[in-house]
């Protein structure tokens, strides 16, 4: 088997050929864009892509384009994508991982609502490598628990804050997944008979902290008549949605609505990792997601600030740190589930 | 190695000496009794016993009264406490279990704050044994998985519905006790800025649900003038607290302060257990406690009920069992704790 690690720890790089027993491709199909990159068994990434999510055509056209962006980062890696000893791909929506069926991509303009073979139909495409499915989150949390923010640690809860709030464990150094579905601390209920959900229920935390929720009420409260900048700043960027950047920016600038609606997903997010503490005493919390990386740093310590008055274990804070591998995480924790043991 | 199992698959039995190497004692440390048992490799109870929790001389005397129930057990299972393979012990209060250490025993009359080494003293007494310490609630939810209710699951989550509101999970067949204390579902936030909770914080399931804050409610709602019989089949049963049996009777007698009160602690315990399914996505829930076991039945229903609107895989709802192993829950998980491999 030919060695294709050099002294300073790096596998194959570009245009040298990689041995296929020790790389693997990972994607990361998100609502506006696929993510793909090669990766050594050390999880360093030795080629990316970056493709725009097709917004119609259904699961055919996700399939072709997938593998577009996984042949074009194979290609940077200088890699048949036949020769990859594996291809992950994480995805929101419902992961079947064992029939490797995704349904409900609920965040893909071109998505679909029933089952669809994603994993068989990509790996025909691939040829010879093996395509395993996981949920987005998930996969970016245990990339960051190997690769990240939580790579001093052994158990960590997850907090992906962005257009919804998902969440990932790694409890003892193995990703919990439950029956497949766990994780979405977006939707445990943070107050009774609270706030409308997206999911259609009342009370979770995503009903107050998730981007999407937030800016409905932005736009409600807009169409009320109540001041704002926040859609100013949002067409000044060329935007149709309330992006991360926009709310930075409107908070920035003192708006009253921008503050007080994140003043209160602070809150509420605060109060939900805290009971998530207090069940789980895991060791550590990383903050990811849209709104994660862009207001973690400047707000973690008031998302800390709401916690701590809940925690049962006053003397013993759990650490928290902001995600560190940004854009890639899901892609990378894809190749991951593919196969690399770190 | 003399065989002691006999074709019932029962291990020894009174009178006839146990096999040192697969004997383990185990007891439970609970506020007014504590209870003992011997069991073999399978977690057949050889013997029991139940002795008194000492009201006073701290420490020492409840570590006297622990080597006496042991014994007793011990002496019916026909072993002498000294040849036991081990022993475990669960209590509820700041458990150490590296240093074998019992702290903030609360729910002990003669209890006490400082970590005291209750492993090596009662270790002292057994002679030989390896005594090792454990969560009360933890190693009874572990019984029940081994041996009880959780039997046909790998994860389980344990709701301990009593005085307090307790909770133990086992993940993929290992207990998840996280840096020690994990399981406070009863501390989880079910309402911000909610009802005072013993701990002293607010909002807790516990301020809900919990017997000791029904309790507090109950009095302060009988000192306004609110009619209530909870008081009177108090007396009439010779109680001085409102316990599982004096609810259980005033609810069968549908007084409305009862009823309210356990109407309210049900519509929070299913939201609150939602919240723990949709973040760990276990399979199952196990209901104990003193609440739990005696309400359980007539009242699981509507605790599902209140659950499964907040439940966000709606087509995989959690199967949910009432505890089987009764009052020696603790004292048999206890004894797991400490050795049998099954």
């Amino acid at each position: 088997m030919a060695d294709t690690s050099t002294k300073n720890g790096r596998g194959a790089t570009n245009g040298q050929p990689a041995d296929r027993a020790r790389v693997w491709g990972g994607i990361d199909l998100g609502g506006t864009k696929i993510e793909a990159v090669v990766v050594d068994a050390r999880g360093e990434v030795l080629g990316r892509a970056r493709h725009p999510t097709p917004a119609k055509g259904g699961p055919g056209e996700v399939v072709k384009e997938l593998y577009g962006a996984l042949g074009e980062a194979a290609q940077t890696a200088g890699i048949e994508p036949a020769k990859l000893a594996g291809v992950g791909v994480g995805a929101a929506g419902a992961v079947d991982a064992n029939s490797g069926t995704l349904a409900h991509t609920s965040n893909v303009a071109g998505g679909w609502d029933a089952p669809y073979p994603l994993a068989s139909d990509l790996g025909d495409l691939v040829g010879g490598s093996k395509v395993v499915l996981g949920n987005d989150v998930q996969v970016a949390v245990a990339a960051e628990y190997k690769l990240g923010a939580g790579r001093n640690y052994r158990s960590v809860l997850g907090v992906w804050w962005g257009t919804g709030v998902g969440g990932g464990l790694v409890l003892n150094g193995v990703p919990w997944r439950g029956q497949g579905s766990a994780g979405e601390i977006g939707h445990m209920v943070v107050k009774p008979n609270g706030a409308r959900c997206g999911c259609g229920r009342n009370g979770c935390l995503e009903a107050y902290a998730g981007r999407a929720c937030m800016e409905s009420k932005a736009r409600a409260a807009a169409k009320k008549g109540e001041k704002t900048l926040l859609f100013d700043i949002m067409r000044e960027k060329k935007r149709t949605r309330l992006s991360s950047g926009v709310w930075a920016r409107a908070l920035k600038d003192k708006d009253p609505l921008a503050t007080r609606l994140i003043d209160r997903a602070i809150e509420m997010l605060g109060t939900t990792i805290a009971s998530v503490i207090n069940l789980l005493d895991v060791e550590a919390i990383v903050l990811g997601g849209g709104l994660g990386s862009r207001l973690g740093p400047l707000y973690m310590g008031r998302i800390q600030d709401a916690m701590h008055p809940h925690l049962f274990i006053t003397e013993r804070k759990p650490a928290m740190h902001i995600a560190e591998l940004g854009d890639l995480s899901g892609a990378i924790g894809a190749a991951l589930l593919a196969g690399p043991q770190m």
